[in-house]
């Protein structure tokens, strides 16, 4: 086993009013909360009451594919989370941004200002930005190729760590009788000159409270992962089978060491998507009660734009038409493989396929009781194919809440999660160690 | 009069703690309290019980001039703000953003985020960032020219504008029977096209509920002028006497018209740094034991960074050397001649400039009573030189305070300033009409 003291790491990803793309029509939600800053504030509450270890919202810089049917984005993560900070004390901050679309020293700061104000709970879910539609909305014609993107995200979070690096610990003197309010010496300019990037420095903001928001990242394309065995901490992945959640676990810990990184430093968090009530039967029927509700016409235009292909008029009953392989595709690749994989995998028609991504869009949907849920859970923990989860409630925030109320104290009656917090930062949560300061910790070269 | 009701318009200017460049020195504050979000939640709520109509932080996009010297900025303020909300109700909330620095798209969506979990109160003080320093950190070699930024500021908030009006009111149906989120014929492309940006919208966020920031602009050069007379509704302006208050404050008002604009739709706010105290004599002193405190050092660099000269070496008993012309400034031009003016003006030495100018940096400065401090405010807004006044307390938390615990009441009672809010939002708190919707409000062609 890798995992640090045996215990299970735990994200809420929460989105609108629930993850199935019809829970704004199930009579458990109320669809006018999305637009509602209470909601998530009491949704960050719930999470923190069941001691997890952070929240997390996804972003994406358009409109979606369908706007008549498309319960839509209306806050934007970083002042939504900033916006939760106050209302909470522990839990972590994860907030999605695009290197494609942001310049590094504004969202670098904005991060160390996120992080400042939660008092080290802040997380940068790092995203490229694969659709076409954000790319128009950033004065280009196309989505920039993929690789091009990775290239950018690259230099982009090497400024930013570079930037959140700028003030050493122990810069800020605040001697009013001398008037020293910072120590020069240890606030350094980075002299960043790279392909896409010139920036001096220093940040604008004394160090934050965890040096740097937590790295997180999402994408399991091959750039997508050599990405995250390079930066990041923790990994949002959807994952359908044991089998392939072990391959992928083992695929991305393997990949650590050729970047001089222990298997600790970066945490696997499989998506799961969960239908829980008293009886595996109510949990399958209220599964059915959701998927019953998706509108055919919008899930065909989602599942057009998951895989670069029109197929707003294709027949519901007959499988996919053949699909390119993923090297063919410039915008979301992990996704688009994913689909294709699900569908093939089990011969699943068009009506088929979209019930089954209705619930996360890819990600693993469970119908069960709380135990059946746990069982899962630890199963895949012990399997040696999560760190944690990313649990993605079907409806909210009634999703949440049985997570919370009847899933999690199960797993800490099984010694899989914590009953308290123990850290302050969401670094800790994590079981992370402290960043290092590239200037503070460096080894001077004569020593 | 051109006064709405007769009222006048107080917005807090909050800095640190507070703007006096030395009041981190001061046994009145606690430095480390820069810090803290809880110190600027803390002063949201003192002066929403003052019921003032806004605060607002300014910001900068790199760091201070003199790090040693300088309390130094913490957090970014769209995201500060995003933390305040949560803690007030009423009171508006206004952030500087760059137009240089950001793109349209994601700045819009960030303000209208601001704007929906604050239920209507965001505020945009515009600004083109004029230091070299802030270039540095955006890949430039030199500060972008001042027409260039400004031209580039005016598709910037055209391209804003378009994209805050993509969602009409009214689009949102959320009609969870028929599975109808948004109604599409009422959520537009902006297919914008401009020299410097294309973006083809609509916005990722539903219509917020003041439709868009206020839009506050605070330079007054000839540029900056023309782009208040266009686009903002408060203007924050640094001016020393009341008749060139008065000739600013006709000056702006006189361009509105060709621009479509009533006088009433722009709201003129000169800064005042008030220290104030029971009698006099003691407000006097308390604004001496401040000046006393400034570091000249610092002071220097400071003023040379204003001038773009360096005067880091020249004598203190000497008055300036001789200035160019505004129109050889490519940076902050109005802070350059608002500066050259007050030291011409009254022939100060060096030293006696430095002292003027570490309350407010160029704003006003006054050290009266309660009494005092209140006629003069009525003078000015009187006398045709103010809608109201953008107050920047030299020592904070205290200073704000005082203001709204001894001067406010007095506004109060002489019927200058309301008892209580009559509106919820910011906009609202200014006495400007409701955001117009382009696409909603169009008259058809062929009406």
């Amino acid at each position: 086993m890798t995992h640090d003291n045996n215990t299970l790491h735990i994200n809420a990803f929460l989105m609108g009013v629930g993850h199935h793309e019809a829970a704004w029509r199930h009579p458990r939600t109320e669809a006018h909360r999305v637009l509602d800053v209470a909601h998530y504030q009491e949704l960050a509450r719930i999470a923190e009451r069941g001691r997890l270890d952070s929240i997390f919202f996804a972003d994406n810089l358009a409109v979606g594919a369908y706007v008549k049917r498309n319960v839509h984005t209306v806050f934007e993560p970083i002042t939504l989370l900033s916006a939760i900070a106050p209302v909470t004390e522990k839990i972590g901050l994860i907030a999605t941004a695009s290197t494609s679309y942001h310049e590094p020293y504004a969202l670098a700061r904005a991060f160390a200002s996120l992080d400042h104000l939660s008092n080290g709970r802040a997380g940068w879910n790092i995203v490229t930005s694969g659709t076409e539609a954000e790319a128009f909305n950033f004065g280009y014609d196309a989505i920039p190729e993929h690789a091009r993107r990775y290239a950018r995200a690259e230099e982009f979070v090497d400024v930013a760590e570079q930037l959140w690096d700028s003030w050493e610990p122990g810069a800020l003197v605040l001697d009013a009788d001398e008037g020293v309010f910072a120590d020069p010496g240890k606030v350094h300019a980075v002299d960043y000159a790279g392909e896409r990037f010139r920036v001096r420095g220093p940040l604008n903001s004394p160090r934050s409270p965890q040096g740097r928001p937590l790295l997180v990242q999402a994408g399991s394309s091959e750039d997508g992962k050599e990405f995250a065995a390079r930066h990041a901490e923790a990994v949002f992945t959807a994952q359908q089978t044991l089998a392939e959640g072990q391959a992928f676990y083992r695929d991305l810990k393997d990949r650590l060491a050729r970047h001089g990184r222990a298997e600790g430093d970066l945490k696997v968090l499989p998506g799961l998507v969960p239908f829980i009530a008293d009886t595996e039967a109510e949990a399958v029927a209220l599964q059915q009660e959701f998927t019953g509700l998706i509108s055919p016409d919008y899930a065909l235009r989602q599942l057009s734009t998951m895989l670069g292909l029109d197929l707003t008029a294709y027949p519901l009953d007959r499988p996919l038409p053949p699909l390119p392989d993923e090297s063919a595709v410039e915008g979301q690749k992990s996704r688009f493989t994913l689909v294709k994989q699900l569908a093939a995998g089990r011969e699943l028609t068009v009506r088929q396929l979209i019930g089954e991504l209705g619930g996360g869009r890819g990600h693993r949907t469970l119908a069960g009781t709380p135990e059946q849920i746990a069982d899962d859970l630890e199963t895949w923990f012990r399997g040696g194919a999560a760190d944690g989860f990313n649990i993605m409630p079907p409806y909210l925030p009634g999703g949440l809440t049985d997570f919370v109320e009847r899933v999690v104290p199960i797993l800490q009656r099984r010694g899989l999660f914590r009953t308290e917090y123990t850290a302050t930062t969401l670094r800790g949560h994590y079981g992370l160690a402290p960043v290092p300061n590239r200037f503070a910790d460096a080894v001077p070269a004569t020593a």
